[in-house]
Order: structure tokens, then sequence, then C-alpha cells
């Protein structure tokens, strides 16, 4: 049996009800999208009591299936203004659903000042503790909650940036290590702190398990993926490389954001590539290591921990978004300085590319320079502090863009860029100005298909992009992370056959696209409420102006075509 | 023979067309909003080289009839991202009015860091001159600008504030005796800056004045509204105690912006009524006045000058508005307060209404108390200097709150509301709504009409604005001030027969409401075609959530009802 929990923090009541039909077939990004279609009411304040931020596990998280046990989380965005989900590996998505959280909704809020914890132990009983401790910093957070309650705990929280209301601000999820994960996008934290709420603490359910209507079929299925996901060469490169694996490849398409997107190519790119990643925590050794899991089961292991010169961890895990927007963005070519910078933004409870792509800004505005590693060390600490700079800053790249008065602010509905400049990989482009999520790397990535499609021409990406966002739709709706989608996209009748055995249910490839589109709808219909059109669909004037070095392309898909994308 | 100009920013040249066919019947408001519609792409950066800056003498302009002579500054808003008019006293309306200039298009931009100074002279014979001095103040701007050529000219020109290109920037003009007027709202003088430009200066044409085709009939007319003018009962009212005289009136109704618009009555409002202005004016003497014009000819002359304790000017002319935003909104009951706080904000090229609202609301976030002087001083001395903390505050209400914090942004369309809160005035929450122009009291403003129409009730307030924005539209395309309404809209024929005296034509008053709705339609469609919809036209959640003491009442006009609006 399945349950949603409604946490109310202005009644600071939290009550339980079963799925209801309705929602009985929606998990992660679908149930989320659709509580916030039916409950949130348009023209709300993303930052106020009517607005709902609902943590929900994918409809396989919990189980065996390695790579299922994302956790999403919705609310209406403070950066784009429309609906948003942004979903995390850590621990917490599969204590979720392992005992029976289909969705955690948490509405209303607490008085001005206040702040609590969610305590949810065995059998969803639920505690709501009011704590009036300072929050300095994130891992000074988690090592507090593990102290107060143990390291059988999964945590969801918040950090400063959350607690003050930056639209930059992540979410933060705990992995089996306790490194700190992220539903990082859309300033989700900000509506976790905007509501008072600091933590979700989940106790671990132990050994219990999901249990399947068909078991048989389910167990043999997952067999099946896990096996094609053991034998992939792909699952090789990430556990060595990690997602780091693309720097180069991205570089030498030019489309790797370098100094506020100014070009494509970054002179400083051997340093901060995958390899060199690589060498650097095999060279240092200590507590340095690749091949990590940010979830239980995952086979996939694509994290890393990456060590100082002493062996100490400076931060886990590092990743291509943050070289590329923390990194070559910001003209640093040392992955030191992008590994301190990226500990920094999680320890504030920062998105690393909304706070890159604002940094880009402030550096192009000359606030301090490219490359000026203390500079931009020191503004981030005025985040943490909260001063004017740092509330700038703090609320991501637009906000920025516009108090400095920066020409190029790259991002699409207010929430930045992820790692590939749009005039050099097109598709992604599309994506951008059409998802009805913001400019995102995960709502549909073109960077795979670079081989197949021409990523500088303007034709076929509206196509593509389509494609790649109704894929991402299902993965996320499942709980997938998406480095599982090249075994379930090649044969989608694995996912078919694991919820069938699961909810024993009587799906078919077909219906399975259609839940995807179904989402999609609901995503853009909320939008539409809030009075989002195709024809706001387009990217910031200036990356059709001007041409990126080296490919001297312009973002030139045509604006009706993409306002079309959404006519399947 | 009327001429639209032309000054290319990027070329540095200067072309001029006769006002072909299409644009015949158009001046003012509706020459800069058609132009704007038919040459500035959807999406454009407003402050980017595809944006335009136009400026419109209305269609009666440069005539006798008295409060003719505003002149129209139209582009897209850096604020709203629509499209946006802004029109003003002062001399330049007219005179190029009188030299045949019915709008001039300023377009592209000048190369980064450049600013130049338009000299428009005799026969429209213009010169682009590049300066190099600093500007720190509009005043002594001015002034300069006199000493170089003579008191003969008229001044449009940007502050420090433009040049920076901030959204709270105004387009500042002279009027006859060299004091500041504003075509203060949208921030266009942000756009203004971003091209480059630096001052339009147009030579006095002397006693050239303009042929009505059908002299006599033209004649008779502006006589006829002259004695009505002349002799209204409004006109002696507005002569000694000018717009200020409305702030008892609507502090009584509940609907003063007060600290943040946290309440609609000001404990301190007896200290800024317009008697409390008349009489400190009276006191003084000096150089102290009321009864003064903007423009020449105008009957009305609502304009004050307020003289310091020794009779030296503070500022001319302090003004409702400003009353509001920068007095009860900010705390400051005293006259002198918000006196030096306009001539600051006028000197630095501010708009008042912005301004107080960013104010207001950088008060509520704690950055100086509501009513603190010295730290409001400071607060517009970092806009000057372009610090952070100035930039925030330079840039506006909307971005001031994001980046504060602060839940109760006076704003609609990303534009500060004027001095009427809308939960105590609702037509006036429906102009704001549905406007455009976004929040602005001169696009629709139902103060006029509280006794027919009960300002508190949820009803009949969509048929008044949409009566009312008409009207508006009417006034501005012909260049009337919106004093000039009460015998203007008692008897339309005025209007029709100044028309046709003046062109020849052969309009009737449905054709002249008929140029009115035209008018919004073209705006309308504009917006549209940069993604706005009737589903946006609403304000804040927080005023429809948050009783607005005395009256206690909220905001609660029927959103479907406002977005009907457009439904003749």
């Amino acid at each position: 049996m399945e349950y949603i929990l409604r946490l109310d923090m202005s009644k600071q009541s939290v009550t339980e009800e079963k799925v209801p039909a309705k929602y009985e077939d929606k998990g992660g990004r679908s149930i989320t999208s659709n509580l916030l279609y039916d409950e949130v009411p348009a023209g709300c304040d993303p930052l106020g009591p009517n607005n709902k931020i609902i943590f929900a596990p994918g409809l396989l998280g919990g189980t065996g299936a390695s790579s299922s046990g994302r956790l999403s989380v919705g609310a209406k965005s403070p950066l784009t203004r429309g609906i948003k989900e942004a979903n995390s590996g850590g621990t917490a998505g599969g204590y979720l659903a392992r005992i029976g959280v289909r969705a955690l909704v948490v509405e209303g809020e607490a008085n001005e000042g206040k702040k609590y914890i969610l305590h949810i132990g065995e059998d969803r009983k639920t505690d709501l503790i009011e704590v009036d401790f300072e929050v300095n910093g994130a891992y000074e957070l988690i090592n507090r909650l593990c102290d107060k309650w143990s390291d059988k705990i999964a945590v969801i929280c918040v950090g400063p940036a959350g607690l003050n209301r930056f639209r930059g601000a992540s979410v933060i999820m705990s992995d089996p290590d306790f490194e700190l994960r992220f539903a990082a996008r859309g300033g989700l934290g900000a509506v976790m702190g905007a509501k008072g709420l600091l933590a979700v603490i989940v106790d671990s359910p132990g050994k219990a398990q999901r249990n399947p209507v068909d078991k048989d079929k389910f167990n043999q299925t997952v067999r099946k993926l896990n096996k094609l996901l053991i034998e992939s060469p792909k699952t090789k490169n990430q556990q060595m490389y990690g997602t780091a694996s693309i720097v180069s490849a991205v570089n030498e398409m030019g489309a790797l954001p370098t100094r506020n997107f100014s070009t494509g190519n970054f002179e400083g790119v051997e340093t901060l590539t995958g390899e060199a990643l690589h060498n650097l925590i095999d060279k240092r050794g200590g507590k340095g290591r690749y091949g990590k899991r940010c979830m239980s089961g995952c086979i996939i292991k694509c994290s890393n921990v990456v060590p100082d010169e002493k062996g100490n961890i400076i931060v886990s895990t590092l990743q291509y978004e943050t070289i590329g927007l923390l990194g070559s963005n910001c003209g640093f070519s040392s992955l030191d300085h992008v590994a301190h910078l990226n500990r920094l933004c999680n320890d504030i409870g920062l998105d690393t590319i909304e706070t890159g792509a604002a940094l880009g800004v402030a550096m192009e505005a000359g606030l301090v320079d490219f490359g000026d590693y203390d500079g931009a060390i020191e503004l981030l600490e005025e985040v943490r502090k909260g001063t004017p700079t740092g509330k700038i800053i703090g609320n991501g790249a637009l906000i920025t863009g516009q108090v400095l008065g920066v020409r190029r602010i790259p991002v699409s509905k207010g929430q930045a860029f992820p790692s590939y400049d749009p005039r050099a990989l097109k598709g992604n482009g599309v994506t951008y100005a059409t998802s009805p999520m913001g400019a995102d790397h995960t709502a549909g990535n073109a960077f795979g298909d670079r081989k197949t499609t021409d990523p500088l021409k303007k034709t076929e990406q509206v196509e593509l992009s389509r494609k790649l966002q109704l894929r991402a739709a299902v993965l996320d709706l499942l709980g997938f992370c998406i480095f599982a989608r090249p075994p379930l996209l090649a044969d989608p009748q694995l996912m078919v056959d694991m919820l069938n055995g699961m909810y024993g249910w009587d799906l078919n490839e077909e219906k399975l696209w259609q839940m995807g589109r179904d989402l999609l709808e609901i995503e853009w219909a909320f939008n539409e409420r809030e009075g989002f059109t195709p024809g706001q669909d387009r990217l910031p004037e200036i990356f059709s102006m001007e041409p990126l070095p080296p490919t001297n392309s312009v973002f030139d898909v045509d604006q009706k075509e993409m306002a079309g994308l959404r006519d399947y």
C-alpha cells in the first residue's frame, strides 16, 4: 500500500491518505507535476504559502532496478515562475519508496523565522521538531543530524541559501556515504526554506523491500537490465571518468561555456577533463576514489571523491556541469579550484550551475576578474553572509545580469543554461527554450545525438528535442537516472515489464510513452495557466546575434518551429 | 509637411522621410506604439541595438490648444519587457511639432562607452556630437547644455541612471524655466542610455506656428476649450494645490501607499497634503511659487516650485505620485524630506515612482529604516555611484524585492504601482493588471470616479478601467495632459473639431474612439507577440491575500473578468 503524506507547515500537522486512483499510475516527476497542477493556484507566489513542494520517488524507486532510486522534487519555481521538477540521487528516494511513501507534499508555511525538521520513522510515523540552531553550512548540518539520529538516516535539507530564500538555492540530499547530492535546479531550496522546513529525516527501512505484484516477472527483468548495464562499455567509462568524461568532447564541439559563454573553447581545458580528474584522484590517493555510488544498488557508479594533496576529501562528487559552469565559464583551469568552489556551493546550498552562471555574469560585469579564485570565493562567502552583493549572486544568473547590466545572460525562462552553449549544440537550445523546465540538461539533452544530428545545423533540432524531452519525462517518472538510458531506450519493453511486474498493470510500449506525453502536457498546461505561451519559447536575443567562436555559430532555429514542439 | 526623423546610432546617420500614409493619422502614443509594433522584433533585448526609442509629439502638439504639448516617448520597456509609452510636459514636444517632426526614431546603438548629443536646428538640420565629459547629475548637465547652446533650446536627456542602463531610469525634459520634467516610467531612460544617446537638443522655432488646414474651425475650437478650462473650478484648485491636492482624499479612502503598501493610511499625512504644500510655499516665499506651467500656453498650470527656508529652489515640481511613493510609502512626513529626495532622483535621472517603491521595499527588507532620511539619501547616492546596492535600487522595485527577499513587491508586469493601493481603489488595480503599460497612473486612473463607482467593490471595475484606458489612449495620441480631461470628455466633439480643423479630416466621435481602440489593440498585439497573455493580467498574489488597513480590503476582482477587458 502506498500513501501520500501531507505536511502542513501552517498547521504543523501531518496527514496521510492512500494514493488516490487518479494518481495510481503516477510517480516521480509525474506525481509531483500532477499534484502541482491540481493544487497550486495560478499566479501564486512561489515563495508564499500557496506554493507546495513535493518529494516523490519514481514508480520503480526502492526496487533492485539499478539507478532507479532518484527522488523527484517539484514546486512552482521562483526562478522560472513555471512548474519545476529536479531529481537527485542519494538515499532518501529509495527509503521513502520502501516505506510506502509515493509523495510527501509540503504546504503552507511556518511562522516567520521558525524552522523545523520533519522526522519520518517506521510505519511512516512522523514528528515535526522545531529547531533554533544557526545553520552555517550543509556539511555541518548533516553531521549534526547524524549525531542526533544515527547514520541510518537519509537527509533531505537546505543550506543557508535555501533558508534565505535565494533563487539559486538547491535541495540537498545525503548519499550512502553522507556526501551531498542535489535536486539543484529551479531554486527549489528557496521554496523549502520559505516553508520553514530545514530538513526531512527518513529512517532507513533496513532490509524491507517493496513487493512486486508479479515477483518473477519483475525480478527477471531487473536482472536483465542490470546485466545489460554491467556489460555496457559506457558503464566502465562512467566508473573511470564520471560525467566529466565529456569535457573534451564538448570543448571540441566548441560548446563548452567559457568566460560567460563568450567562446565555446577553453584554452585551459586539458586540466579539466575526465582523464585529468581520474589521474588527479589516482595520484593523490587517500580518500580519493572513483566508481562511487550515489544510490545503493547502482551499477553505473559514476561518482567520485576528489581528494586534496593530503588525501582528504575536497568534494564528492565533482561533475561535468560543475566543471563547465564553475570552471571554464569562470575562467578556472584548475580542478582544485573548481572542487573547492563546488564544495563551497554545496555547503551554502547553492546550485552549481545557476551559481557558476551567475559568477560568470558577475565576472563579465567586472565584479571580480575571470579566473580570480580568491575573488570568487569571496563572492560565495558574501552569499553565505547575505550581503547585498551576496544576495545578487545567490539569486542566480538572470538577476545578477539584470542588476549588473550584463547583456549576455545565459538563461531561459529565468534559469541558467547548463554546460552546453546552445549555439554549438542547437538541440539543447531547443530544449532550453521549449522545455517546461526552462534551461535544463536533464530535460532533453542532445549531446548524445551529436553524431547523428549535426549540432550546428538549424533543422531537425525541434524534432530531436521533442523526442528527447519525452524520453526524459518517462525516465523521470520511473525514477531512473539518465545514465541508465542506453539499455532502457534500446529496449523500452524493459520498462514496460518492470512496471507490469511491479504493479500488475497491463502496459505496453505505446502506453508507456503516453504516460510521458501526458506528463509533458500537464506541465505545459500548468505553465500556460501561469501565462506562458509558446511565443515565449525563445532564447535571449543575443544568442541569435553574437557568433560563438570557434564555430561562429548563432542560435538560429526557427522560433515558430520551436513553438510547434508541443504538437505531437 | 511632417516628417519622421531617424537617428541610427550604429551608423551615426540621420535621415528623414515624409510621414507615410499609414502613419498619417497617428501621433504621440499612437505613432510610437505603431512604429514599435512595425519595427521592433519580438524577443529583442530592450537594452540592445534592435530596440528603438521613439519621441513623438501628439497630433495637436505645437498648437495653441491648452495642455496639448506633451511629448510621448516609446520603446520596448526593460522593466515590463512589453510595449511602453511615457509622456512628459516640457518644451521639446511643442518645439518638435512646430518644426514638423511627427516622430524621432532612434535605433541601433553607439559603440560601448561612447555618448552623443543630437542637435536639431532650423529646418530640422541635425548634428550628432560626441561628448566625453562625465555626467554626474542632470541639473549640472542641463546647465552645461544651456551654456553651450543658449536658453532657447529644449532638452531631452538622461542622467547617470540612464547612462548606466538602470531599469528605474527616466527620460528627462526641460520646461520653460529649465526645471526638469520626466517621461519617467518603464525605464525608458535606460533604453536611451543604452543607445549612447545622452541628449537631444531642439532649437526653439521662435514664433513659428503650425498651420491648421481649417484655421477658423481650429482656432475657434481651441478658444472654446481654453475658455472651458479657464472657467473650470478644477483649474483654480490645480493652480493652488497642484496634483498634491488629492493627498488627503486618497488617504481618507485608505489607498495612500504607506510603508511599502502595508497600510492605506499615513499618520503623518497632514504635513504632506496639497494644503500643507501650498502653505509651505506661501510661507517661505523666495523663489517658491505655484500655478507654474510645464508647457507654454497651458492654462491649468498645476506645477509648483518648492523653496527651502532661504527661499531657494529645492525642486520643481513636487507632485502627488512623488509625495506618495517617496513620502508616505517610505515613512516620511516632511515635505522638505520628500522634496530633497525628489531632487536627488531627478538629478540622477530616476523615476520617483519606481524608486520610491524600490526604497519602500528596501526599507521593508531592513536595508534602512522607514523614515530614515539620511539612510534614504545614502541609498540614492549609491545608485548614482553604481555600487552593487545602488544597482539593486536603481533597477526598480521588482528586482529590489527579488534580491532582498521581500514578499510584498508592489509591481505589475515588472513596473511599480503608482500612488494608489489597488486594494482600496480597485479600478486602478484592474488598470495595473491589464494595461499594456503595466502599473501606470496615467493609463486609466479610476480615482476621479470614486464617487460614482465604489472603489472597494469588486464588480464594475473592469468596465470602468476599460473606459478609462480608452480615454487615456485618446488623450495620449493627441498630446493632451490628463488634466485637460474634464472639458474634452464632457464634449469629445472638441477633440474631433480640433483634429478636423488641423488636418482637414472628416472624423466624428466614433472614429475618434476607434483611433483609441486601434491604439490599444496594437499595444496588446505587441505584448502578445512578446508572449504576454491575458492570463498574466494579474497582480502579485499578496494583494489578493493580505487585507489593507484600514479598509481591510483585498484585491478580489475576478481574474477571468480582467482577462476579458480587451473584448470590446
